[in-house]
């Protein structure tokens, strides 16, 4: 199999996620984090971020291959001033159809969500939309692993949730519009986060392999 | 493992697709195919337009999950109207830093990006940027699956030609700015166009997944 050095590819990948976190760009995800203002200060970085960081330090030491999707967008219009690029002067966020991270692991195919809540004992599931829950039962119908990963900021514990148990409360418990933290607990994998990688999560998802 | 119905997910999955063909959205994708109206008009639906159909049928027949991502776009500007949606008033395009297409199949990992040219007997290299055959290459070295559905459209002919391929004619043919459509001939796998679905590049998927 053809290898080469991949050293370019890193400037690629963090050049426009450094963007979205300290340049005049605007991302949906960083909108609504402007929300949850507390967690943000606290944490020095927001856990989209820090999955962000993972996923590169993954990429860099040939470890994985995982990106996040862009935010979907609708277009409406676009100018085409002369001399210079395209334009959007109309658009409109959209919702995702399917999860926002994916890529490939050992041959894998990884697919998760990654969410964070400010409620201390529950996980509320308007978080998840149901095409995505299909989008997840469709992947594990295909062999690919799907979870989520699940933030309690104010507790600061992270979790992974594989996808199966996730789907099932979202059906079996139709009343409900949270997920208790011991359900999660339960059936979820708590995460000890590092200094580099922050949320080293890989070392979960060696275990989901297992059990495949 | 939890496997439901999922009707649900094509309609959410088609909804966006077919306003980007129909409706008054825009996508680079679409703009850059006005410029190629010939092949445009006489096959009635464009080349990525029949790589998405062909996605939708595999994914409601339960055969693959395949999405195209997102078009990347960078926000500079968005205004929050009372009572109505945000609005992005400037925004710009960006290069994508991976590919266009990725998802699962059979549990393998499959990437691949679809171009398509005017040329006759030559496939220029400028169709694909430097970080996508990194991208390309990692995702070899983990064990996905990677290739690009290259169509000639006054041939109407289409080959996958394996990323593996690729990679090698890229950096071992530096000074060449195409690839001859002999070596794709040589090295790739013609596709056989259907009525339904429109390009069955799983098929040579299948051959793809022996060999490794």
């Amino acid at each position: 199999m053809v290898n080469y050095p991949n050293g370019r590819l890193r400037t690629h990948s963090t050049v426009p996620k450094k963007k979205t976190q300290t340049g005049p760009s605007v991302t949906k995800k960083s909108i609504s984090k402007t929300k949850g203002i507390v967690a943000f200060g606290k944490r020095g970085m927001n856990f989209e971020g820090e999955i962000n960081s993972t996923n590169d330090y993954y990429l860099s030491h040939g470890l994985a291959v995982i990106h996040k999707k862009p935010t979907p967008i609708q277009i409406v219009k676009v100018d085409y001033p002369q001399r210079s690029r395209a334009k959007i002067t109309e658009a409109y966020f959209r919702q995702a159809s399917t999860t926002d991270y994916s890529g490939v692991y050992k041959g894998h195919y990884i697919d998760f969500e990654a969410k964070e809540t400010q409620q201390k004992t529950v996980f509320p599931l308007k978080n998840f939309h149901e095409h995505q829950i299909v989008h997840m039962s469709n992947v594990l119908s295909q062999g690919g692993i799907a979870f989520v990963l699940l933030h309690f900021a104010r507790l600061n514990e992270t979790y992974l949730l594989p996808s199966s148990r996730l789907i099932t409360f979202y059906y079996e418990k139709n009343g409900l519009k949270s997920i208790p933290i011991s359900y999660i607990r339960e059936k979820g994998y708590k995460i000890e986060t590092n200094h580099i990688p922050r949320i080293p999560y890989l070392e979960i998802v060696n275990k989901l392999c297992e059990v495949q």
